[in-house]
């Protein structure tokens, strides 16, 4: 076990928290968050200890009509001011730039000027170059930043160690494993990890770790990629997430030892926010179609679309995810 | 990594799947289950080759008034033979015998009378010397015999060791590791599996884990446990069972690699009788409060008090476990 970093009574100074509940819970509910919802859950990270709270995107204006969906999707610095002012604590600010999907010349300020603290690049493999891009642009103006690879379930060791060398010459700062379809195992995923690991490592870099639900394993997944060295940990509030969601942020500053991380305000959040959302019908988590979905690999927009049509055909549905192949 | 047993892909002869729901799930409403869903399971445990199923306990009817429970409390030989038959499958008939509300010197039938396989005896450490006993009288009877001794997160090292000592000596066939109140994680479950393992080894005898899903680390615990060599793993359909529930047994055929376990069949299962189950009001699996108890290595009672009575208020609760103390 020696090569496990830290111990389960210790604290780990290099550990950060990441909200991801606006950005990736905006996709269960295309972004239709209240101000208030925002505005509280900003406060509870703050007490709660969170080290970053990702508000959403920065979706391109020209691709997405910003009637169509809520605010977080664009994440204009006038609406992120409405919530944090000049953001006076201790907790940063995140959003995501998605390679493709964002006009990251025109619609990012120079740091000096802006709330936000970190850029998160979201990329597939392939698009690795246009991240680096990316990334070099948002250091040149001041931000910090992570590169998010995702989907690399389904690409060869050989592109992620590529990837991982490409991100290892760029000024990124954080470099993510993202499970997106919720198909890792701890075995496996601390085996990525470790790779990750070591190549952020001997370049002056951290990693992270992104979790999805879809096999129950977010949680166990973000403590044991934890134990061989990631850093940088995404959660959101009852994990709320696309499909099967992300990270329950409860169930992991339960299990941070550092005192900075306080459980007690999240359960006051949950109480008052987050259990009318449930009743509102705003749907995410773990579920027999999403465990299907991460049991084969595959992205889960099937059992999403399977889930929201209120289906419980789970053995027709079983058939229709292995006839697709 | 090299202590790890088995890899991802690979298939390991050793390993039994037992479906604990009677039993376990049988806690969530007083074994009320119809002869239909008892029979309808079996054929699914069978047909999803499933090695063990467990029906219920055989409790002491001077204890415990037959009227007041349903018939898998005591798993009479005549209840368990009218779903059975003479259980000419290659799947084995399992029933829990706990030490103090057992009669077991006049309950249990010769083996050679009866179509149950395996006895497991539940207890905690210091009824060690009564669990031994039992389990010599069960294996004198003919009987396949485990130990499943509860509660271990709640007493030290040195009890551990001596009472996995013990069984060491004993008849017994498989000392499992009980997660009780689900508070352990990954790591701390995986080291005490070690020694479970390396004691049983020695002795000729097997290890298994039985997991709760306070944490939502069940199925991560119950498949990062066998790695490190556990072979008999507990499941439950949908991880029904008291409180936050078990491992479910859709997650773990879904991961085994041995094409004899079957996941279809499962579904089947979850769409015609689980989901009824669910809608009558039975209640049990992952929710804040039972986080909360596996969190603070507690009895989850008062997790199971507070969901019976609908009440939503997590951070009361919160306060209320630790003022407890």
């Amino acid at each position: 076990m020696s090569i496990r970093k830290g111990t389960l009574l210790g604290v780990r100074d290099d550990i950060r928290v990441m909200d991801v509940t606006i950005r990736d819970g905006g996709l269960c509910n295309n972004f239709g968050f209240t101000d208030e919802f925002v505005s509280e859950l900003y406060k509870t990270n703050v007490k709660s200890g969170v080290d970053y709270m990702e508000f959403g995107y920065k979706a391109s204006k020209n691709m997405f009509n910003e009637k169509d969906y809520g605010k977080w999707k664009f994440c204009n610095e006038d609406d992120l001011r409405a919530i944090v002012g000049d953001n006076d604590t201790s907790m940063k600010i995140a959003v995501m730039a998605d390679v493709g999907r964002c006009d990251y010349k025109t619609d990012f300020l120079p740091k000096s000027e802006s709330v936000i603290d970190m850029v998160r690049v979201a990329c597939y493999v392939h698009q690795m170059s246009a991240a680096v891009e990316m990334i070099e642009h948002f250091n040149s103006l001041g931000y910090e930043t992570t590169c998010n690879i995702m989907a690399v379930s389904q690409v060869s060791s050989e592109q992620i160690l590529q990837a991982l060398e490409m991100l290892s010459k760029s000024s990124v700062d954080v470099i993510y494993l993202v499970d997106s379809f919720g198909s890792l195992y701890p075995e496996n995923a601390c085996e990525l990890a470790q790779k990750y690991v070591e190549v952020a490592a001997q370049n002056g870099k951290i990693a992270g770790f992104h979790a999805h639900n879809n096999q129950n394993l977010a949680f166990a997944n973000t403590i044991e990629t934890m134990s061989y060295g990631v850093s940088y940990l995404d959660a959101s509030i009852q994990g709320m997430g696309r499909g099967a969601g992300n990270c329950a942020m409860e169930l992991l500053l339960g299990f941070l030892k550092n005192p900075k991380y306080n459980v007690y305000n999240l359960l006051e959040f949950i109480e008052k926010h987050m259990l009318p959302l449930k009743e509102q019908g705003v749907k995410w988590g773990y579920d027999v179609p999403y465990m299907l979905t991460g049991l084969f690999n595959r992205h889960p927009r099937s059992a999403i679309e399977f889930t929201s049509e209120n289906r419980k055909d789970y053995s027709d549905f079983y058939k229709q995810i292995l006839e697709n192949d």
